[in-house]
């Protein structure tokens, strides 16, 4: 199920001067910091309130985020849904007939389980489904 | 003063189409709609949690929205930061040389005072601030 938003995700040239403008602007805290070396990208994150802002910044001109940066320039990248379950929230889209990017979760920062919607499905926003706690794998 | 993220603007073409794909996504509830005559844009308001996500639809060629939808497509438009005093952060973060669009406040959806802080000094995010409340003129 999906329970709300999550996260926002931000493409950043520079993780440091990002982490120290989105802490001036926002107020938040840095939460975490990582290297998800599956996907080539060092990640932080920001919690302001019950939300989390994620920068993401690549650790290899080849990667997703090195491309988004290329074609689009540094911004908003990505919108996150809590999932109770990610990998039945994505059967149930797919059976909705709404377009996806993995049809079987993949893993993301902080061992959650994480799966895109394909951004024609959406309006044009990519849209990320994340599971996190203790159950697993 | 800035306390947090307040909600996030995606540029739509379809409003109805939207609402009820937004809705669905992400378990929230409609709040409100509302045309903003100056921006030439209508808004429709989606809470979930805290936060708000707030739909954009040009209701002119020749608006902001209208003219974001045709050279970026649909997609994340804006990140807005609650703000205690619009003015005065407007005035604080100008005097922290942080670029502004605004540098006087504007009205917003459901009688805000807002201001755009501009991209190019927040790594490629449009940010805006945003004070809702009684005191306002």
């Amino acid at each position: 199920m999906l329970t709300g938003l999550e996260h926002i995700g931000i493409a950043v040239e520079h993780l440091d001067l990002s982490i120290e403008l989105w802490l001036k602007l926002t107020g938040g805290r840095l939460v975490h910091r990582e290297i998800v070396a599956e996907q080539r990208v060092e990640v932080a994150v920001i919690e302001v309130g019950s939300l989390r802002i994620e920068l993401l910044c690549a650790t290899d001109d080849d990667s997703a985020i090195a491309r988004f940066l290329k074609t689009r320039g540094p911004g908003i990248h990505h919108v996150a849904l809590h999932s109770t379950a990610a990998q039945e929230d994505l059967n149930r889209l797919k059976a909705a007939g709404v377009g996806l990017i993995d049809e079987k979760f993949r893993s993301g920062a902080e061992g959650a389980r994480i799966g895109f919607l394909h951004p024609r499905a959406t309006g044009g926003v990519l849209v990320e489904v994340v599971e996190r706690g203790g159950d697993q794998a």
